[in-house]
């Protein structure tokens, strides 16, 4: 009887309070989750599905917690497998990568103490190489909503798990818009917390300097009360950083494309209107629109695959590639390989590096007192029309994710309506990493407002 | 008559001291300083030598301004000639290479709106390459006090100026301890910034990353008074950093190397001796000393020049080098190709990047709540001796310096007395970029100490 009251959304806010209330118990709505993971185990959404074996011992513990005490009491979260849970393996989504962690990740041990319980490690794209969620041996991970269709990566399991009411929130990682890209195809807001605001220790590293765990979930309030959590430096952690404490200021205006975004794939004329009604609503928010050139954020993308930087990803997985040919799922090994390519040299990193250098500072200035607003995608792709094509359908999910970690950008994927019948629609909203109380103010109001449509 | 009232040694204070009270006037010094710069002629210490043609004009501003509005009020500076002096041409130590900017460099402009009088720029290691004051086709720098030894470098010219009394202090840069080695072989104070503490724009680049404009005087007090006007964030620099206001705190040890150091060169045992008392006077500073494994240090700074960040280098001259076959100083040339060298590729960048972000952390730990004090050199070099092997002579002076800005550390080196007559010692306190104001306090003590015990 118990069981068709669980919501098919959970949420964190709408979990504490059946919780305070003595509605319903973590045990109850762990036993749903297993048996909704179970129902959806074609969707390919887990590498360790969720199971009590594993999960016993957190439930166990919440009982000496007092809930009022720990933020997360009983939430269920979803980790992606390139993030250490203690005692289950990592894949990473390559079974002969794998190990067994004794330690939780930095940003797992700071949300298991704020008292949550994970639920399983999720699917990804190999070595979190990719933004479409095709790209495991694991198998495809389905779209929650239209299972034809990509769920997004490369966090693409937690996206899925999340959509499908198997965990409150979810972890996954975000270099070139792994984090934001799932979330924006299931409607979810994903939040991308600046460069080492979470710690990245006990994370498979992808490119080491650009990586960030991020959060996925059904609202606002349920990421930033992550973030809340697991946000913050950390001593062992070599890419923490101590950022100044931001201030929830609004931003003194939105920059908006001057150009017309590219859109893409099987909905792309969807998604062009979608688009347009959203500069509509940013229009209603009372914050001046002023359209700007982007291709500083363009040239900064094309630095990530169309320049040495690629060859980030062969310095620290180069090793087992090599010591284990054929291993990797195809498409991954290639675009891995193409770090190692000759005409990448050491001066050309440097390069790169100085002009990253100066891109940032321009990112900066523009962004001082603003938020960049873009499409999160410019469009998706049936899961069959990546197969066939799976390097340039990938390559387009990214054009406005890629650039944000290179200059040093936070970024929330919001929800921003439907583009068709279950086909959500999303925008990313960038800000600079000492900005972020400008992103979560903007963010707050945005959602206000939303909500007020809705 | 006026002029053997001016003293040998021009500091900050003093001349301040003698301008407000009249005893003397920011004319009469320049006047003096010409003199003095062209009896050394034979030293190569200038570029663009002193002269009232350029110099007037700074002079003539200085009537409209109020003394006690301006800290440094006609104080006579000297600059590193790859640093810009609006006007007058920047050669980096190589004319084919020489422009002649149009703007100061970000430093010098604080430093002239401070009041300072640019006296001229000094010669320098060829596109500050070096660490030996020989490497320039402007000459060999002598060393001010024994002609015949190495000034070391590459701030050379701007060490011996300072010394033999044609500037109050003179700007130097420092990616590998170009300016804390000449100060060192000078008995002078050489400052050295944490990165991104002051501007870089207007410098030319050695390696961008790590470059650091760099201050050296005759006390602590004039680097403090320099470093007060000339830091700070500059939103035109693409490397500059908002650090934390470091607040001035003792540490609570003094980390010396577990091993003894090794001494080079034709007074190696002399400064073996010295640095024996140099232990004996900081065990007597009431911190404890706490003898430390320095292989962190070493293999740092292993990084730099034994490994691909030497490609760094290569990323911005190597153009240039290209172009002007037979151009530069042939060691100079030697050095800078190794960074072209074929086993360094792209990913071999980003493994020492994430190498040295594991260092920096360990670095920081280690230095929270202290300081690491080293010799500045182990030894010097008669300039002959350097001719006759430039690159391993250059090496060794940079066995004490060169992990400092690839480890995000603050440096200052400071006179230790002398290792034989006319021959001074020199100790180098480092801590990390953040920790500032722990160097500033230290330093202080320091400073007080060996002023009580002379």
């Amino acid at each position: 009887m118990a069981k068709h009251e669980i919501p098919y959304q959970l949420t964190v806010a709408g979990l504490r309070t059946e919780y305070l209330s003595g509605e319903t118990t973590p045990h109850e709505i762990i036993r749903e989750i297993i048996i909704r993971a179970d129902r959806d185990k074609e969707m390919n959404i887990w590498i360790t599905a969720p199971d009590l074996e594993f999960i016993q011992p957190y439930l166990d513990r919440l009982a000496a917690l007092n809930p009022l005490d720990y933020p997360l009491w009983g939430i269920p979260f979803a980790i992606k497998d390139n993030i250490d849970l203690a005692g289950i393996p990592t894949t990473a989504g390559c079974a002969e990568y794998a190990y067994t962690p004794a330690e939780h990740a930095g940003v797992v041990e700071r949300l298991v103490a704020a008292g949550a319980v994970p639920v399983g490690k999720s699917n990804l794209d190999q070595f979190a190489t990719g933004l479409v969620g095709t790209r495991s041996p694991y198998g495809e991970a389905h779209n929650a909503l239209r299972p034809g269709l990509i769920s997004g990566g490369s966090s693409s399991g937690s996206s899925v798990a999340v959509a499908r009411g198997q965990a409150a929130f979810a972890l996954g990682t975000d270099t070139a818009g792994s984090g934001r890209i799932p979330a924006a195809l299931h409607g979810l807001v994903g939040w991308k917390p600046s460069l080492g605001s979470w710690p990245t220790l006990g994370v498979v590293p992808a490119c080491a300097s650009l990586d960030c765990v991020t959060v996925m979930a059904h609202t606002l309030e349920d990421v930033l009360q992550v973030d809340k959590q697991a946000a913050g430096y950390h001593s062992g952690d070599p890419w923490s950083r101590r950022l100044p404490l931001p201030e929830e200021k609004q931003p003194q205006y939105i920059a908006v494309p001057a150009e017309a975004p590219v859109f893409y794939g099987p909905f792309a004329d969807s998604y062009r209107a979608a688009w347009a009604s959203s500069l509509e609503a940013l229009a209603g928010m009372g914050i001046p629109l002023v359209p700007v050139d982007t291709q500083l954020f363009s040239e900064a993308a094309a630095i990530l695959y169309g320049g040495p930087w690629v060859a980030e990803r062969w310095a620290d997985l180069g090793s087992f590639i090599e010591e284990h040919p054929g291993i990797a799922f195809p498409v991954t090994e290639t675009v891995l390989r193409s770090g190692a390519a000759a005409e990448y040299d050491a001066a050309s990193v440097f390069q790169a590096m100085h002009k990253l250098q100066r891109f940032k500072l321009e990112a900066r200035k523009l962004l001082k007192d603003a938020v960049l607003v873009l499409p999160t995608a410019g469009g998706t792709w049936t899961r069959d029309q990546v197969r066939e094509d799976p390097v340039a359908t990938n390559s387009q999910m990214g054009l406005y994710t890629n650039h944000c970690n290179l200059l040093d950008l936070c970024a929330v994927a919001l929800p921003a309506g439907e583009a068709a019948e279950l086909l959500p629609f999303g925008i990313s909203v960038f800000t600079p990493a000492e900005k972020e109380g400008q992103l979560r103010a903007f963010a707050k109001l945005y959602s206000g407002n939303e909500g007020g449509r809705g």
